[in-house]
């Protein structure tokens, strides 16, 4: 399969936070964050992939600023590893003050999404090749990743996973 | 602050899969079950703090299995371990087979709230005293988690994080 | 068909009153509302019959408390009694103060589902066994509410509503 | 304060029953027509107080008919009796279909709606003066609902609801 | 085909306005009164037609008026000219004050509707015979929005829009 | 002021068709594209202004093609010419097929909003420089829609409309 760049799948959606999506300080609920992200992180595995795309885990995810009634929200996801036929992407999301257009980073997330035919079963994705320096960054961290997933969920041993591992003993 | 239970938060949520839920293979969408699940997780957080709470982060989520639409989906809350203001919320989804009654786990999550004032400061909130094995269990990981994601937003040196280390140098 | 009780079919519905759900003063809407409580009904006649179910009326509700913006609303339903294919299911809906975290009832309300067959057709469904005196008090009168729905749909007539006759002219 | 017929309060709600709206045999929610009939009755009891309204009670509503995704349905509310502040609503549905253009009856309501102040402190509302036969009907029947309503709630004695025993005792 | 009159398409969505459909001023916004004349177009063209039918083009339309919320919103559309599948429908938008009962117009708009079968073909729809004053000239002029229609789509010339024409030339 | 380009306001919101959003040939509603249009142009007038903006009308939209349930809809929104208070958003829809990957032009459609201060009153909002042709043809066009929006509503005679009856006298 030709390899695709992570410009490929940026998917980009921007939209107003309204009444009905806020808690009681008048911030954006986090559940209603976590649903907008999950749509276009979708959009992206799909644009990378061509095929139907079901979610399949979500990393941490902190919620470092609050986002207040009225804002306007910008969420940028891109593909930032493929394996065989998951995806991970990685979303980064921005607040935009009215009055003097400055853009703030809220927070940052990272979903995984498998490719699936449509009975359900998996199918391969194309490999990612990643450009910018950014890029490579997260597509070297998402081995971490996957491996502290694995880890975790009792899948891997903890001394297989070597590049996480190199994190712990590199002293 | 007098401590509570575990029991004292747990919080049930059992509702449907609307059609308007449903992802393109007729299952519920990741987004949705995100959101459900962070509401179940805020009035937990605040059935123990008895204060107003915002979501500060959500751990790592699998979507182990997926849930059709016209599902009955139960949502358990239950905090699971209190830092000064923070809380560990842990979730456990049922989904329920119409004909056979049967319930099967589909999955479990983690978020973490904080306790704050009317002006969003944080505040202190009572600690939490496990009773079951497993609430034992998950109180004791919780430390665990919150070292990792410590170490991953840079806030503490891997070196510290003794709870995890051991998981990566035990052998 | 082996009878089932009341317990097995105890549903609970806790979730927040959220900004697009409440009136001119801040209240939860009775509509609102009256939606919530089909739903859990639904789930409960359905844990009963074990097949799909529709609403078949709801009977008299009263809105004794508002419910304002940012409550917690807790809906505990359970089949009060099982006719042929018909189940009632009574539904109590507490809020909770959440400084004090004390529960107040703000209403009760009765419903009741049909099952029916994948066409539509109504379907026997096992007949219900109380256990608590609760359980007993409800499932007597559910007989006169039946009669009394009868009557007022002119399919009984009056003198033959035996049970609720009995209310008018005993003395 | 001058009295109002109930044309004066006849609220007209013309819509569709959209995909998110319907259970698993695609026919509309009964909590979504009840959330529907909740509000036209309000805008009812609005137009004939003219004051801020709120909902007291639902009576006995039956669905007769299932109504099918992609329905045109209507529903027409009436004020049917005004008592010292609070107000019945009757409600009638009708679906419509779509090649023959017929009209069908689908379900009558009735709602019980409370005028009050800002401050949620119950107002008089005016007197009403049915016209047709039917509203004089509706009007008759009210008491004899408001009765009953008090009896099941303890606050009438069955022996002083005298419209109400007439229909047991007569004969 | 046997001609219909305006008066049996009527159809009239009266609701309110909810805090979740309001912006930052607290008004109802455009987006969300743009889809409820939608819906409410939709049914006059169906009931005009007895087809399925798909929205074709929106004409211009002005917000002259904001509609605040807790407003009663009445909506009334009537088809105002059929053309071989086409239908043409005048929508007139109305606001109602509670407190005097007063009825100001917020707006008008007119929207065009294609009948089309079940495979989404064009199909003919009876021709309309206007009847009163109004209704004849709103069909009148709905020829020369036909035609501007076409010529700012660039499928006329301006020269062959004799109606349009005049309004330039004419003096 | 300092003029701006049309790039400065260039929005674009990236979503999914879902179940709830469509019509009886599964098709997205025409209803719900125009509110998803609206949102995305008040960003795009906000960004140009950074005032609170209001929807002052909607200009012709013709929906060309049917954008079925499960595509992902690309709305991309740019100010195309600034008058005094007032903004027209030019806004152009794109589809994307998910095996192919190839973008469709779906729609354009034309609004037009107001900036306001605190209470609602009109404020000057800055001048715009077209720079591409493309935008430079349609801050032409503009104009040539402003007369006759004007002309339409009667506030400007046909003959004062010169840009206008150009298209109609030149030849």
């Amino acid at each position: 399969m030709t390899p695709k760049y992570p410009a490929d799948s940026l998917t980009v959606l921007t939209d107003l936070v309204l009444p009905s999506e806020t808690n009681p300080l008048n911030n954006l609920f986090g559940g209603e964050l976590l649903a907008r992200m999950d749509r276009a992180a979708s959009i992206a595995a799909r644009r990378h992939s061509r095929r139907i795309v079901v979610t399949a885990s979500v990393n941490h995810v902190a919620f470092n600023r609050s986002i207040p009634l009225g804002s306007v929200v910008t969420i940028e996801a891109k593909v930032s590893r493929a394996f065989t036929s998951s995806m991970e992407i990685y979303l980064d999301v921005w607040i935009e003050d009215r009055e003097s257009g400055i853009r703030t980073k809220a927070n940052e997330a990272i979903y995984t999404f498998v490719a699936v035919d449509e009975m359900g079963n998996p199918v391969p994705v194309p490999p990612l090749e990643p450009q910018t320096e950014e890029e490579q960054a997260r597509f070297a961290a998402a081995l971490r990743r996957k491996q502290l997933s694995l880890v975790l969920a009792g899948k891997m041993k903890a001394n297989d996973a070597t590049e996480l591992k190199a994190l712990f003993t590199e002293n």
